[in-house]
């Protein structure tokens, strides 16, 4: 498979996080000759965050986290979690999985199975062969290293065409913090739509309860607003872990929870970047509607257009379809309050082009690898920001060309 | 452009409506040598009832209509179609040229301003050479035949690859009422999106209130549940006529009802088989939902996810994404109550894929030009149908292998 031409140059260093040591083996579940499955193992002290696909159709391992999230305890835990198969859809199989996975991990690590949260991408609707992910799990807990972060954010990788991982380190009270994760997405596995997976470490102090608010807020404003094609995964899951070995803590600290923001951003970019058939990433601002949440209605609505996305495919500055995209959301817009700007390009106003526009210069904006659509909607305050990329034959070669 | 594969072989013979004539005259708006306005001028006596897009970006003609309908009249009508160019985001010049063209239509026709409706679609956000339409008015008066109205399906089209008519007729207390309609739509005219034209004619007697609540609830089943890519025109606009001319009363009558939904829905599938790029009709059918509405979301949801019609595009019967498209429809779901069939042959249950299900199976439907897909929520008995096309590279050759 071709690289995204919206890949990073090169795979980022990543610090390590003190409290948490990785493996990445290969089980073979369904790719051969490349690892498969990632084991994290978190030291005691330890405390996990999450988020999760709000899908009715979960699949048997998100229910599993969710159901573990929320209780503090004191004695480490570990993630385990493979590629190859999602194990969604499965029926009541798909439970008993997840329940053998869960307590052979607990054996090999000597941590409690309600310690273990596990996570599986690939094919759906097929049963998860769990017996080669245990027949792996010492061999696994054997290689655990400080250094082998960057190798798990390959395991977990389907059709994603390059590995994602950001950094941040913070200094607080003159001591340094550090937060490193990774992702997998949206790369594509026949039968299955794309899933997202995210998983991030730190080794600051801080409780389970401010950990979680810090997490839901920051996807909410990152992972919440990145859309490749509208279609949500049953398997999205997004992991954090504090290890507290740094000594520091960062309860109620902003520095600590705008890093951990940066960190979640950059990943969801690179989740975007890697979308299906991409060519063009775009930022897509709204400004100046009644509330924040029409905002993002409006900017989700611009986002996911077939036919937004189609022109910014054809290098078409049409700002037409951004009018009928706002239209069409559902969110209060009045159409002669509307300001468009494709970049720095003063498009329409006031209900028409705007009289100083020329086409070649919104022309000339779309023909970069990165565009920004700005659209003020002139009725309030309400802002937000949504990333998305563009439809294109790519995505059609991608989903309908073979048959499963 | 080539005709779409799912074109009927031909357009039907329409009956005579007495009480309407209409004519189609080449105004030049956009396209050379061929028609492009439609008149329809109704005599006293006529009702008119309508229904229009909910864009909050709504063009400047849709505004007028919505504005005169709901108060009786007993001095006739005329409606006023033009292709070329949809007058939408206009700002004040487009309210300016829906009243200019009332005006000269309202002398032409004897007939009060408040009485005349129009219709644009064609291109965005460039000033309407109405000029043109009122030059041609005379003519258009002169020309007026009662056997014209297929010649106005021709009048109204953009990029539509085939004209689209439909008719019924009913017998009421022994005597016929006729129904006969045109549309057009989807196709796609640069740099707008598609813009759906509904135009129905009968020559019951009813009053306007009656025929509203009928048209109403006529659209609610059919145009409200046909989607080719989500995306909502500005300009989409329905009007329906009863001239009294049969001297039947239909208030009250079921089969008339019936009869007008049977119009409506036969025009709504020729609008989705001439989706852009469609290669494939897709019946969705939803039951068993919590309730009708629940029902609706998930089947709009199968009907425009990307992953789902891409699939159907590629010939797959990948069950996988229809979970997924339920899952994410945020209507009231059970992962192991779900039970799927690609047409007559039963996929999943149970929240797993079918024990007797051979994927032989499940392609030799997907192969077919009409497609239904039939899914039961197993939580109650809403129920919904909604009708779509696949997503294929047609589509996007279509919107984005250009530029305006």
């Amino acid at each position: 498979m071709t690289v995204s031409p919206l890949a990073p140059a090169a795979f980022p260093e990543l610090p390590v996080i003190e409290g948490v040591r990785f493996a990445a083996v290969a089980a073979g579940i369904k790719y051969k000759g490349r690892d498969d499955v990632m084991l994290a193992l978190l030291d005691p002290g330890s405390v996990v965050a999450g988020v999760f696909t709000r899908s009715a159709t979960r699949s048997a391992p998100v229910l599993d986290c969710q159901a573990k999230l929320g209780t503090d305890s004191d004695q480490g835990a570990a993630f385990l979690v493979n590629s190859g198969n999602s194990n969604a859809f499965t029926g009541k199989a798909g439970d008993g999985s997840v329940a053998a996975i869960c307590k052979a991990v607990a054996e090999a690590t000597k941590l409690p199975e309600t310690r273990i949260f596990t996570s599986s991408t690939g094919v759906i609707g097929q049963p998860l062969p769990h017996d080669r992910i245990i027949a792996k799990l010492d061999e696994a807990v054997s290689a655990l290293s400080r250094h082998d972060l960057a190798a798990s954010a390959k395991a977990i990788m389907t059709t994603d065409t390059f590995p994602k991982g950001a950094a941040r380190e913070i200094m607080v009270d003159g001591k340094p913090v550090k937060i490193a994760g990774v992702a997998k997405g949206s790369g594509m596995i026949a039968p299955d739509m794309a899933t997202m997976l995210v998983y991030v470490f730190t080794d600051a102090k801080i409780s389970r309860a401010a950990l979680q608010e810090i997490v839901s807020n920051a996807n909410a404003r990152t992972f919440n607003n990145i859309t490749v094609d509208s279609d949500t995964s049953t398997s999205d899951t997004l992991l954090m872990a504090a290890t507290g070995a740094s000594g520091v803590s960062v309860e109620g600290n902003a520095d600590f929870a705008t890093a951990v923001e940066d960190v979640f951003r950059d990943l969801a970019h690179l989740v975007v970047k890697d979308g299906e058939g991409a060519t063009k990433f775009v930022t897509v601002n709204v400004t100046g509607a009644a509330t924040d949440e029409d905002a993002r209605t409006h900017a989700l609505s611009i986002a996911n257009s077939p036919l937004v996305k189609t022109a910014i495919a054809g290098e078409d500055p049409n700002w037409g379809r951004i009018v009928m995209a706002v239209g069409k959301s559902g969110a209060k817009a009045d159409r002669d309050a509307l300001t468009i700007r494709f970049g720095n390009i003063l498009v329409a106003e006031k209900g028409w082009v705007s009289p100083d526009y020329q086409e070649e210069q919104g022309a000339a904006v779309m023909k970069q690898p990165e565009i920004s659509i700005d659209v003020d909607i002139g009725l309030g305050h309400g802002a937000a920001t949504v990333w998305t990329c563009d439809l294109t034959h790519g995505y059609i070669s991608i989903n309908a060309d073979y048959r499963s």
